[in-house]
């Protein structure tokens, strides 16, 4: 097959927030091949992924991601990480490239999955798609009240897992944050796994994350997620020494797979976070999933948007049977729900599984997508680079 | 002063090749406030940099840079910090953001400098702007006799130092390598500095880097500049101790500070070479230039663009008497000429120094910004989210 088309759309809620809620807009990517389509997302920043994808060259290392795909052959998997190489090194000056890039490799692997009627995680030689135990992935409420209904709320909906990010924390008091985590504990109840989500708020400053240390113990964390900026692997490391019991969890920013293994290794974290939409898409996170079995961590998806990235995001450790937690959006917007026709749904037990069907096994409902387009227009010296795409072509 | 408004020019040859060579396209920032104006460089990928400028908000840590800048008070160097350190939080999602920033920041830099009469130099605590001695950079021609005579050019041109990039470097044998690695050390004679650049083209490859260093240190090169990938930070380590004689130099990729740190700590690095438009402008350069001292190895600017660039470059390091390498323009596009009405002269003796001029000290030519300007045009939903601004407002 050829690569003939790749299709750029951008969805937005009618009212973007400054919540901390990575479902308030989309930008999806439709790949045609072969008499096939493949879907996939890009996370995050719409207008600057499409930008990448259409802007002209700026030099030999600086190409649009688009010159690396468009007419490409696309017979197998090793096609697609052929593909994946040149984006890497054509692009290298091209900072957003492996935010837009993402997208598109998650279509390809959708659209290799359909024409050969197996699902992505077999194609990447799992047998198997094992049950996960999802977290609901919450925000912090504003009070400790608040946090305790939200914890509540999770419980009610039967997870046995849950997860309480951003908010107020370490924005006052230790002991106002020592108060959420203890309601978070009281809400969600004493057997369900409880994890914590600080959003970078430290920056590089172990003294003021240690300093949380003790009441996420007393509230039986499982683990203490970004706790400083992505790159701080020294705090990071420093960090996991004094914290043998809550272990640090991070990754969600890597854009390359060294950077996911260079916080294992030099950030010391206990569970690696890969958002397939941001590090490259499904082959960089096998190959993180890989690195974590071999150093004995635990592989975690990170996905705060739609069933669609969700599923993308599974793939990596569908067939790690010891690596059971998964985030599942809990609470998105109506836009992430709304485009996918066949969500991934959770079982009787609570627990969801990577589908057994061919490539990501997520149906797209285009009304859905329709109802959230957003039109969009890049025009260069009187030429139209970019115009938001038919939905039917 | 309150930042009033932020200009973003995109300018590009008529024809743009895969070429090697970041001057043929630029994007230029203009920042006005007080009164006063203040001129900055992004480098690269002018389209995605202006998006990432303007796009409308994803969530709360994925704004748009325009968010963190307008309508800021700008009253000293304490500002510009403060600012940068909201860019990086509330675009901690946009990937793109550090290029864009970069050239803000610049600028911002710039304006102050001419608000308060004194060089951006003197306001990072440096008192005197030492003199540097400038290497020509060029790409390696497409055969050892090719290298030769751009060898010779150099020499011809006056220059102590020489480096040589990209081309058919690592493309072929090891033996071919070696014949231009000769071939250049004859170009430019014995007595001038000779320095090798193989753009990432081992990736990962420590054996295919190590099998030239023989020929590089009989060569009597200086550095070799960039074997791997960016992040990869293992094997320019495993290099650097099979390296004794000739060593590495890296770190035009980073995007932050942190990641210079990593090149330096885990990478063992001699030279550390930070591109002030991409790393976040001219702060997180000199923390890196600080960096370098304390660890006793030597700080390079990482420039191939405009002599605006060129001087953003030269403020970190400008008072670093022992750091005296210096990457200079040597064949840029006349684009990146154009523009600037003082460039960064050699004196009789081959130096350059920052200038001795209020800001970054280089007065833009309008008339050269207009000669490449490229009409750029965002439409979102009906509304102009960016169009080319005028150059005289």
């Amino acid at each position: 097959m050829k690569i003939e088309a790749v299709d750029l759309f951008y969805l937005a809620m009618p009212v973007v927030t400054t919540e901390a809620d990575g479902s308030q807009d989309a930008l999806l990517v439709r790949v045609r091949a072969g008499g096939f389509t493949g879907w996939g997302e890009c996370e995050a920043a719409p207008l600057p992924s499409i930008a990448a994808f259409v802007c002209p060259m700026s030099h030999g290392a600086c190409r649009p991601v688009a010159a690396s795909v468009l007419g490409q052959a696309l017979d197998g998997p090793a096609d697609i990480a052929r593909i994946a190489a040149q984006v890497e090194y054509d692009s290298m000056d091209l900072l957003q490239a492996a935010h837009t890039w993402s997208g598109v490799e998650m279509a390809l692997w959708d659209l290799l999955g359909h024409a050969r009627g197996e699902p992505v995680w077999r194609m990447l030689g799992y047998r198997q798609s094992h049950k996960k135990n999802p977290y609901a992935s919450m925000l912090f409420g504003d009070t400790p009240a608040d946090t305790l209904r939200q914890g509540r709320s999770a419980r009610a909906a039967g997870y046995g897992a849950a997860k309480f990010g951003w908010g107020p924390i370490g924005r006052g008091t230790v002991a106002l944050d020592a108060d959420h985590f203890a309601a978070a504990r009281e809400g969600v109840g004493p057997d369900v796994l409880l994890m914590v989500d600080t959003g970078q708020i430290w920056g590089e400053d172990v003294a003021a994350a240690a300093a949380r240390i003790p009441a996420l113990e007393a509230a039986k964390a499982t683990w203490l997620e970004e706790p400083f900026h992505a790159s701080a692997y020294e705090a990071y490391g420093a960090l996991a020494r004094r914290s043998p019991h809550v272990r640090l969890a991070g990754g969600e920013g890597a854009h390359n797979f060294a950077m996911a293994r260079h916080l294992i290794d030099y950030g010391g974290v206990g569970f690696i976070q890969i958002d397939t939409g941001r590090i490259g898409g499904i082959g960089p996170s096998k190959r993180v999933a890989d690195y974590a079995v071999a150093k004995g961590i635990t592989f975690v998806n990170h996905t705060f948007t739609s069933h669609l990235a969700l599923s993308a995001s599974m793939q990596a450790f569908a067939g790690l049977e010891d690596h059971r937690i998964c985030e599942y959006p809990f609470q998105p917007k109506s836009l992430a729900v709304d485009f996918v026709a066949t969500p991934l749904a959770r079982d009787a037990n609570g627990t969801v599984a990577a589908p057994d069907a061919p490539g990501l096994g997520v149906a797209i409902d285009v009304a859905g997508i329709r109802a959230y387009l957003v039109d969009t227009e890049i025009t260069i010296a009187g030429q139209v680079l970019y115009r938001t795409p038919a939905l039917e072509a």
